[in-house]
């Protein structure tokens, strides 16, 4: 089941021109999300170094997980033995997994695209497999995740060498639009009660992305997806098609912008009219000791730190900057002791679902512009 | 400041014949640790991959830092700046500091042991660098640990090849004595308002850990430890030191065995006399897989737990246990992915520190005789 009440839509001609910003509540099957959210992503079935007790104090509502992964290890027997997903990581709120479509497309060499699906190469145990828009139902119905996500094709941006033709982004939007209607037979002959979500791709080309969203508004699902950016693409580039495509998608539906992004892109991708992102940056980043703070970021490995008394972040009400300074953060990290990525992934993760916490806030308020004229000063700072 | 007070001593006549088993409180300028009791090691002012919140949750009480380590990163100037180790690495109930003499001794050829003390080259950056009784006292003075260790020799089980003959033995363990006196000297110039342990050495002969224990208790200090052991001799021959040494210190004073050990070293080391332990091995087995459990060790790797639905151990109330099933840890362990060793660490921790509250409870029950026998019968039972 999905519900979704939209309950607030920031006003085209007030402080933000051109708003389309909302104020959301999507009801899942494990439990309700208030939109704008980030989704912290748990690739293997755990967010990188995070405790599911720290995922809670932080805020999470939602956590992605990857069905590509999850089909490799642990494999279905065991996915089916726990009954999906939220029992083997102990993780009790809404989950939404990927198609596996964007892991197969990254195998690059290793994988064969046709009519019926990707034929590749397990990188774990060089197994020949299959992937078919029914196949990723079969497993995200396994994996009884709250959202499913239609097997798509992930249209790059560059194709063997050149930056992909028009031409060749329509084959493939075409191709992922026949997909996405064999994922809605394939999710309702399974009579899966979780929400399937459309993908519109389309390269960097408006009038393919149009034509993607037109063709799936048809199906009438109950959310859909922006695919096929940050995929090597220019920023402009992305910026771009998250200007496009996403407020012209059905407003009384969830809307979901993959892979992105920076805090700067979270808070115009909500003016754009997103309301769900996902992105391994605040992990990722924290893991290299790239730290992202209300007034920009910090590398935390620069020598400065060495003595600095003071919290990653001070206005941060995370675990982290509640008990820990920079000088301790710094020293983690060049002894390389395993806390290190533990408390930046705590801090980073906090910084993102607090931003959306402040997003939501500063919408309910009726302050959106003022916040991001505020919150893109406040991050030119410098710390 | 240290007060011991000796609680109950578990009658030598008892269900555990021979048993000089104690149940104390120790206060400590940072709190009150009940013994006998394990403390978790924080080598580099971190318990490895755990959160302090972590640790209060599990009922750690005290823990260690190593003196050696803290000096060589961050370094003294960052120690002094944070006042000492409690608010660099936010724990703010006891810590016990080494004096830096064992990791000096185990830099083998790359040091070089005088009367005055040892001349090394740092691990780190290959500064010649000098450590002596003072410097040790002078060092865990700055980081204010709440107990520290003298400055010793490690009477090594091997001398270049052969095993340490009782005139090599006796030669490094009388170098110990005169550094102890060093120490006292100098912990009471620095006013240093913590308490200073003896440590008794003697390698593997009973009159030297006499004449050693002798001299030690004439200095009349507020706790003596028991080192040289776990330094590579056969277990017999820890076990025969650990018979022989803990019982014959004074019966009003704290009683600290140095890094033992097994968890049946340590109810063998609680009959023996002994009232403080510490090991790495609980966290440093988590990170290979090895947990520790009431019905035997179990390692994670195994392939029969691929599809295992029970918790590590059904008798754990851990966080891991509580959460999370033996196939979700060697899934986790299989991915290679960090949450493994944080939820391993977390177990095998806490299966140390509640196996002590188990030691305590039996004590006070007058049932330690009783709790021994059930002990070994359930961990020889196996997962
Ligand atoms: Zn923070
Ligand atoms: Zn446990």
């Amino acid at each position: 089941m999905l519900n979704f009440e939209l309950l607030k839509t920031d006003p085209a001609d007030g402080a933000y021109p051109g708003s389309h910003a909302r104020r959301g509540t999507l009801t899942l099957n494990h439990g309700v999300v208030q939109t704008p959210i980030f989704m912290p992503v748990g690739t293997y079935g755990t967010v990188k170094g995070v405790m599911p007790q720290s995922l809670h104090e932080m805020g999470a509502q939602i956590i992605l997980g990857n069905t590509f992964h999850l089909w490799m290890r642990p494999g279905l027997d065991v996915m089916q033995q726990f009954g999906g997903l939220h029992k083997f990581e102990s993780w009790h709120k809404p989950i939404l997994t990927d198609s596996g479509g964007f892991q197969v497309w990254s195998l690059g060499e290793m994988r064969k695209i046709s009519e019926e699906g990707v034929k590749f190469a397990s990188p774990v145990n060089g197994d020949k497999l299959f992937l078919t828009p029914e196949i990723s139902m079969q497993i995200q119905t396994i994996l009884n995740s709250d959202i499913v996500m239609q097997f798509d094709e992930c249209t790059p941006y560059d194709t063997k060498g050149h930056i992909t033709t028009e031409a060749e982004a329509r084959i493939s939007m075409e191709l992922s639009l026949r997909w996405s209607k064999r994922c809605v037979d394939e999710f309702n002959k399974l009579q899966n009660p979780n929400a399937l979500f459309g993908i519109v791709q389309g390269g960097m080309f408006e009038n393919l992305r149009q034509e993607s969203l037109d063709a799936l508004v048809e199906l009438d699902l109950p959310g859909y997806a922006v695919g096929g950016v940050s995929v090597g693409e220019p920023k402009e580039e992305m910026l771009r098609i998250m200007a496009h495509t996403p407020h012209r998608l059905p407003a009384h539906k969830p809307r979901y912008l993959m892979g992105v992004g920076t805090p700067e892109d979270l808070v115009e991708g909500v003016a754009a009219g997103v309301d769900m992102f996902d992105c391994v940056m605040p992990t990722r980043n924290a893991r290299n000791g790239h730290m992202f703070t209300r007034f920009g970021d910090l590398k935390i490995r620069n020598a400065r730190y060495k003595t600095d008394e003071a919290p990653v972040d001070a206005t941060c009400s995370c675990y982290t900057c509640r008990n820990f300074s920079r000088a301790y953060m710094h020293h983690l990290d060049r002894c390389g002791e395993m806390l290190g990525p533990m408390l930046s992934s705590i801090h980073n993760l906090h910084y993102y679902l607090n931003l959306m916490q402040e997003v939501r806030d500063a919408l309910d308020a009726g302050k959106f512009g003022a916040f991001v004229l505020q919150f893109r000063q406040d991050r030119q700072r410098g710390v």
